[in-house]
């Protein structure tokens, strides 16, 4: 067996055997298998693909290169969930919140934001004090205590998809959906829960950019998910537009805090309850009747949010936030945008908009950038909505921007309206 | 301009630019490319192609990596030649000496041969004392005073072709017909010769295997030239078989000398004048008809001979083995195989007993491997002869193995024949 042999078999679409895809991450993981050996390979699975039994292999590979956890330390029945990642997605902070709270737990390991997408990690970091970092043991004593807990991904895990997802990124060859695949589940699979709920994202603002794509990954997925033996369910939610009106990490929390004390409803309520829904109806808590219910009834008793305060606590974190939004940390700097006439909203593009709220601090080009934690925009309205000519449209925040020529430029251009005739709103 | 934008485009079949392909050829040979963004775009290029255009800037972007030679200094017309290599191809050394005889310069600069396919400097080398490394100067010294002369290629020539087809060979990324022209024609565009004869050959013991590979790359080759203004011919000539008898280093120098002498008609003879009057055709000598009696003469008449012979001796060889085939190197061992029966001969595997000569000791497997000059096979039959049982089928000739029992299966293994009834020829 040679790396040469099996780079030669893809590009003729000649499936692998699990043994070959095995000797192919072992070897590029060990440092025997050359990166330009590797990244050929996988420019071959970008433009001819993968079998749903090879991208299964690869991601077992992936898995077993590092630790897999054992959660059987956690006494509840324990669910995760991913997301595919999208603009102003808080809904890990909500779900995790209202999921524990109905009694199952989710020990979640969370990434960081790239490019015009956030991560959970950085939004919880822009809360003073919280430790993201901890080891194995006080993370399962968290969940123990209050069912939720999200740390940082350790070091040992799948140490496979670390090497070739930097190798992925430096060679032209992300966009690939078996790659996407093997890369979450490898270390979904690795972290070990009992149920597993993704959520797909699918439009402008996520990586998944059609419905057709975002069908294909999410059935690769779940099938995957099975080969492993996992019980798994993929839903696809849209991001053609921001999810909530606030983008940036503290501003974040700020949304997910007040949605926990029962202050807002709307769409991010909506998917917020349904992903709590299926996550604990995959628990098998009950039908997804009952657990819509149950989702809800966590939110209006405040027992979700008692939840999150109690779980920042344990993380060192200020969880006085829970009680008072406005101690969290806020930018020295800030710019209101208003409606230049009269005007329909017709929709807002999320990428544009995440790319706006990245230029003003609040995410990061390449990994392991320092961000702005306050920096971020906030939307004052919902698509579909009408707007009076000098009323305002949004606002921008940061810490290192203090000239918004630029970013309000970028960001205005990311709304799509209409004009309404005369000024007369109808 | 970057290389991550480079590959995304090749790997979305959107063409490059000439200066975003001079960009990647420059980059890649300082280096401030890396390999494994390099091997990327190989693969891409191998699964999506190129345009023509992006083609021809890629060859001359990897032409004007080095030297280009200046001719200027032979008062002949010259005219290049190049094999896209296979088994027994020793009509360089013929139509060489052909073309020479005639009054046309053929300055050439060769390679060496690797897997089952031979390479011309290591003819020549076969021949004691004969020097491949000659100085420019020495080289067209030679040209001006017999014609011909054939040295190995100098450092200086296309390093980008040298370390892309580098990365080529290592990273599963050979098999791709506009890397292979690219990869030739920036060789023969760099030594700038007037005419450039292409011999593209095609069957079991060539690169490209099918009629249809052979034809585009042959049209590629030549459209490549015509953007670089050379004027340029490709035919394509067939190596299902093998080319004469002899396969094989110091064998090859045999038989081709023996055929200067005059001493042996048939496939290779053909092929041999037919090449030297595409080649004097091409350097504007006379129509083909003019130009393969031509051709004839400079056999019959020992003309051709006389070129080898001098320029043998002004490299330092030993020419007295162009009156005495006897005096080049002989090996040690040998083993003849008989007929196990009477039989009709109906194919010859090119690649089969090329692999078969190559285990011998007359080739290598990688690159600059020492080689065993005497070692190879002599065949004693035509495709289409009958042989009785007993009667010899081929000789198998080495200095390195004394064992021929694996060897000598697979050479016998490279024989198709059929079985005569009766053991009775008729």
């Amino acid at each position: 067996m040679n790396a040469l042999d099996i780079i030669s078999k893809t590009k003729k679409s000649v499936p692998l055997t699990d043994e070959e895809i095995r000797f192919l991450v072992n070897g590029f993981t060990s440092g025997d298998i050359p990166d330009y050996q590797m990244s050929a390979w996988l420019m071959a699975v970008c433009l001819n693909g993968l079998t749903e039994s090879e991208t299964a292999s690869l991601t077992i590979a992936m898995r077993d290169s590092g630790d897999i956890l054992d959660l059987g330390c956690i006494d509840r029945i324990t669910v995760d969930k991913h997301s595919t990642g999208g603009v102003g997605d808080k809904i890990t902070l909500i779900s995790g919140a209202i999921v524990a709270s109905c009694g199952v737990a989710v020990p979640k390991m969370s990434g960081r934001g790239l490019g015009h997408t956030g991560g959970t990690i950085d939004k919880l970091e822009s809360i003073k004090g919280y430790r993201t970092n901890l080891s194995f043991t006080e993370f399962t004593d968290i969940v123990n205590q209050t069912g939720f807990s999200v740390i940082s991904q350790t070091g040992t895990l799948c140490p496979a998809d670390k090497k070739i997802y930097a190798l992925r990124n430096a060679s032209g060859t992300v966009d690939s959906i078996p790659l996407i695949c093997a890369s979450i589940m490898s270390k979904k699979l690795a972290v070990n829960a009992d149920c597993l709920l993704l959520d797909v994202k699918c439009g402008s603002g996520a990586f998944m950019k059609t419905r057709r794509d975002a069908e294909k990954l999410a059935s690769l997925m779940e099938k995957t998910a099975q080969s492993a033996g996992k019980k798994c369910r993929a839903v696809i939610t849209d991001m053609d537009s921001p999810l909530g009106f606030c983008i940036g990490n503290s501003l974040e929390v700020k949304e997910a805090v007040e949605l926990l004390q029962g202050k807002s409803k709307g769409r991010l309520y909506d998917i917020s309850i349904q992903i709590s829904a299926d996550m604990l109806e995959l628990a098998g808590i009950g039908n997804i009747t009952e657990c819509t219910e149950l989702a809800e009834k966590a939110v209006s008793s405040g027992s979700a949010l008692s939840v999150l305060k109690e779980t920042i606590r344990l993380h060192g974190g200020d969880c006085s936030i829970c009680d008072d939004t406005d101690k969290l940390p806020k930018a020295k700097y800030s710019h209101t945008i208003y409606a230049p006439r009269d005007v329909e909203i017709l929709s807002v593009n999320a990428e544009k908009i995440g790319m706006a709220s990245l230029l003003l601090g609040a995410g990061r080009i390449t990994k392991d950038e320092p961000i702005d934690y306050t920096a971020g925009i906030v939307l004052d309205f919902s698509t579909g909505d009408k707007i009076s000519m000098d009323a305002p449209l949004m606002t921008l925040y940061s810490n290192c921007v203090s000239d918004f020529s630029e970013t309000a430029l970028l960001a205005y251009n990311a709304i799509n309206f209409k004009t309404l005739t005369g000024n007369v709103l109808t």
